[in-house]
Order: structure tokens, then sequence, then C-alpha cells
């Protein structure tokens, strides 16, 4: 299975659809881990979603397990070097 | 040592006076790690600063190790269930 087959990129999207998107995963794909992954500002958003649907929706089925940061570094138009934050939360069906 | 000692709350003071003050206290009060903290739409924020102090600042010397969500619940004045997400980023110095 390729590992990057259950992740999911949050944006600008309605909450929602990234919550029923990982709650999908898992009950009708029948993920046995999905990745949420965010960069900038939607990191908390990113956040909140891992925590409603590892809580309310699917809760003591999934877990909130390993979480990474990182950053990004590139140039924008103006030629001016950016940096970015990026998340993973990576959600896992309890055993 | 109190364990709660090197904990930073990240709110809406300007950015880098958290990353100041994580940097400092690895370098001026000998941290060995630091507890970078936020709730809600702060977690962006405290992603960054962890980032930036780790990565720009205090690089080679510290990097951010383990990461944490969680959801805390209450009652807002007008009587609804709130839910809030929470974050902890713990920054290590390297051994």
């Amino acid at each position: 299975m390729d590992e990057n087959e259950h992740v999911i990129f949050v944006g600008s999207k309605p909450f929602m659809n990234y919550v029923t998107g990982v709650v999908m995963q898992f009950t009708t794909q029948n993920a046995e881990n999905v990745t949420i992954k965010a960069r900038g500002k939607f990191i908390s958003k990113a956040v909140d979603i891992a925590e409603v649907a590892a809580k309310r929706f699917l809760d003591n089925t999934v877990l909130v397990g390993s979480i990474q940061t990182d950053s990004e570094e590139f140039k924008n138009k103006e030629g001016r070097q950016i940096r970015v934050s990026t998340i993973a939360l990576a959600l896992l069906k309890k055993q």
C-alpha cells in the first residue's frame, strides 16, 4: 500500500469537509492510519481537525499518534526568502 | 527542578518576544528543555516559534522533540459547550 494513500492536506475548505474526509478514510476505506498535513496558518485548523475526528467522531477507535513539524524555505515572487512551518499529524487505529 | 519552570505560553504578544524568550531560556537560563504551549488560533504561531527558535537561532544545539495535542472542553458565558485544541512542543538541547 502506498504510504501516501491516506494523506489529507488541510486548506481553506470548510472545517467539516476535512473531518468527514478523515472519518471516512477510517470507516469506508478501512485505513489503519491517516496523516493530516498543513502549512502556515492552516496548522491550527489541522490540529482541530485531528482532535475533533479522533475524540468526537472516532472516540476509542483512533488516537493522535506522532506529530512532526518542519520548515520549508523558498523565494517568493519578489525574490524574498520566505520560511513557512509545516505539520504532519498521524492518526492511528487502536489495535 | 520544577518541570514547569521552562514553559512558554504563546498568546497575542509579538512573535519575536516568544522566540527571544525560548532562546534565552536555553542560553542565559541554561535550560535542558523548554516547552512551548498554545491553544486555539495560537497553535500555528507556537509551531512557527518552535521552528524559528530551533532552526534559525539555536541551530545544531536544540531540536523539536515530542509534540502533544489535546482538547479542553468548557462552558462559555452563554452556557454553550466549547472545545478548544491545545499543543505542547518540547524543545530539547542536543546531547
